[in-house]
């Protein structure tokens, strides 16, 4: 269903042409051969296959003005919405108003792992829906919005669910949403609650995805936005506030090294996208920034093809308890490499153990109870200082993209210290006097 | 340990005198007789065994310097420091900076509800730890900091405990926590994984809170701070920050009505305290307004009062799902009833039954998962409607105080609508084509 009109109108959902205010997104352009196709619900080029991303005009912006703007604007996402395929006045509509999460100066943590440069953790559980979904699925409902589509679907490995599930609510959306079916319980309720269709998928999220993508092919996907499939090059945008905000939150600087967590590698291409705009629009110096990715042992497909030196990403089968990040099949796996590779970062894995340990770490260290993705980032960045490959002398910024409380069997371990009755005697027998 | 020395100055646990800076803070006051005393770990007047409260000199203040100055501040409940018993230069000391939650205007809700003059949920699922407890233990750990603590404790009914177990780790503080031993799964992992203690106690929150008081007087409890204990007054004045953040986002401008949850009652009654400083200090316009407050019928001591026409409160055993309100007797219930009656509000309470309804309904119309204390306030603003006590026509505010992950349990009917294979064919056999 490519969009055939000019740049300021768009194919709907039943074909026809109508304008579209999608505020400075100006078309979709094909990120290998730059073939540009006017704004749509199309997610590959008919050219060459390539994936779309959205293309803007920045020469429209004066830095200073734009700063000043931004500054004045609301604590969440919308602050940046000059930047964002959004209309200007995107905060005045529902939606769940994400982001402006805390980026937490982690000087005990820093001092455990050997850190002198400033350690921060990007802690996007202080979303709406405690994942950093939120800030994608936000984008893509405006497009959804745009296009006339009524129901907001996805393919997901959980967190994305529940984003999308709260966000339908919200705005007045049908939705329906895939997930593999032995999905974390937080998880499934957490999506289940929001009153849409949830439907369990026999298969893991390789199989969702395929399946949805056959979905949108037939009859009885029509009328839906899938947000990480026809609506994902705005859908993808999202990630570029993460990079925004740590950028503006450590007064307007770049972080000379991010650890960023990998599934299908969509989050760090885009927040490579993000800094390399705000050096473009003179909102940051431009110096070099070094981009870790993090996977978990269980599913690396990209740390392997790193270590192997290979420019290709095999696919492999799951088996992982971040199970947010257990993706086989990374679409911008290669990207991934590319970045890694041209900002002299690294892709590393780290074992389910180590994962569990970082979780500990951080709680411990910071009161951050982070999902098995933070467990990933956080153990990630230990073992690459350990290896020498990330400096531990240089500003560094760990992303954790989840809760804790959506994957509490991974310290399911954890719990009461004691068990005593309400009197002194018991508390000095279980010997904490 | 009462402190005996001149209002600037305190005991601190080893006895000797130190000047305390907790900012605006002058004295503790009673509540009952208005007897003064200093700052200084202490929360019952020795005059008359009332409780105290901080007192202020708010006639150092000018108001539209004041109000420049707070909407300058940080993006947390900081901005509000010169308000609150906390130093200066609070927002650089390592704490979770909790606050400035999104106040959703709920319009998906209003027309289920039938309200029509403007209906706001104050979302504090927002928080660190998803709950407002981050508010009133960022108050404690600074006056824990300025007495000299060492050990962070508190009783808790689930979410206190997390708090307390967060801030605890991030400001480097030992902690050792009480719960009755029956919590949410949720609640009991996520006080535990920050490495503190975390003791279970046989028995309810009641009897975990008498053993606290005992505890203090103990030498095991020597350096303690007790959160909502021997650090209540300080605590307590936490949750006046949901009222100044309520007014602000709404244009510094006071609701008509609130609807706030009931445990010990503290939060309802601090958060008059708070609007009634905002318009002594006129920040806000002097106008009426009305307080309700929500318990679940399974504890519901100051409802059964209320509606009796009592000025005490008469202790319950709880029994309900909405744990986090489970205090049998609830030690600022008459303070309650006492503003209640004094606003024009009412008290009401809701079945278990309609606690899930209202969980359930707040989701599907506005993407916002609460726990079982959101789905009491949620469901009595229902009950007040029908029954014409709340009117309609009224700007009204509902308070989400805590988090539906960390009650499951709640909703656990709740799952996926169906489950099928990774195909169409599937897909239609399940009828969602």
């Amino acid at each position: 269903m490519a969009a055939q009109t000019v740049a300021t109108e768009s194919t709907t959902t039943d074909g026809a042409a109508q304008s579209v205010d999608l505020g400075p997104a100006a078309a979709l352009s094909c990120r290998e051969c730059g073939h540009r196709v006017p704004l749509g619900p199309v997610f590959a080029c008919e050219e060459c296959f390539g994936p779309l991303e959205i293309a803007y005009d920045y020469s429209a912006y004066d830095t200073e003005e734009l700063r000043k703007r931004i500054e004045a604007g609301p604590a969440n996402i919308w602050r940046y919405a000059p930047l964002l395929p959004v209309p200007a006045d995107v905060a005045t509509k529902p939606n769940l108003n994400p982001g402006w999460t805390h980026l937490v100066k982690a000087d005990n943590l820093a001092r455990e792992l050997g850190v002198t440069g400033g350690l921060y953790i990007k802690d996007d559980s202080g979303n709406p829906t405690h994942s950093f979904k939120d800030r994608v699925v936000a984008q893509a409902l405006e497009a959804a919005r745009a296009f006339g589509f009524t129901t907001l679907s996805c393919s997901s490995t959980g967190n994305l669910a529940g984003a999308v599930g709260a966000a339908a609510a919200r705005a007045g959306f049908r939705s329906c949403v895939f997930i593999p079916h032995d999905l974390e319980q937080g998880k499934v309720v957490m999506a289940a609650v929001y009153g849409g269709e949830l439907v369990g998928i026999e298969g893991n999220y390789d199989d969702v995805n395929r399946f949805c993508s056959e979905l949108i092919g037939d009859p009885a996907g029509e009328g839906w936005g899938f947000v990480n499939v026809n609506l994902r090059p705005y859908y993808a945008e999202g990630s570029k506030t993460l990079a925004y905000e740590i950028c503006e939150q450590l007064g307007w600087k770049l972080p000379d090294q991010l650890v960023v967590p990998i599934a299908s590698g969509s989050q760090l291409t885009k927040i490579d996208k993000g800094l390399q705009e705000l050096i473009k629009l003179g909102l940051v110096e431009d110096k070099p920034y070094k981009i870790f990715g993090a996977q978990a042992e269980g599913c690396s497909p990209v740390s392997v093809a790193y270590k192997a030196g290979h420019d290709v990403v095999r696919p492999q089968k799951p088996d992982t308890i971040a199970k947010s990040l257990a993706i086989g099949n990374p679409a911008d796996g290669p990207y991934v490499l590319d970045i890694a590779r041209r900002t002299g970062g690294a892709v590393e894995d780290v074992t389910d153990e180590q994962i569990v340990d970082a979780i500990k770490l951080l709680a411990r260290t910071e009161g951050i109870f982070a999902e098995t993705a933070g467990g990933v980032t956080v153990g990630v960045t230990r073992k690459l200082i350990e290896n020498g490959l990330l400096d531990p002398a240089l500003t560094t910024v760990v992303l954790n993209t989840g809760d804790g409380l959506k994957t509490l069997d991974a310290v399911a371990g954890t719990g009461l210290t004691a068990t005593i009755r309400p009197n002194l005697d018991s508390f000095r027998d279980a010997g904490l006097a």
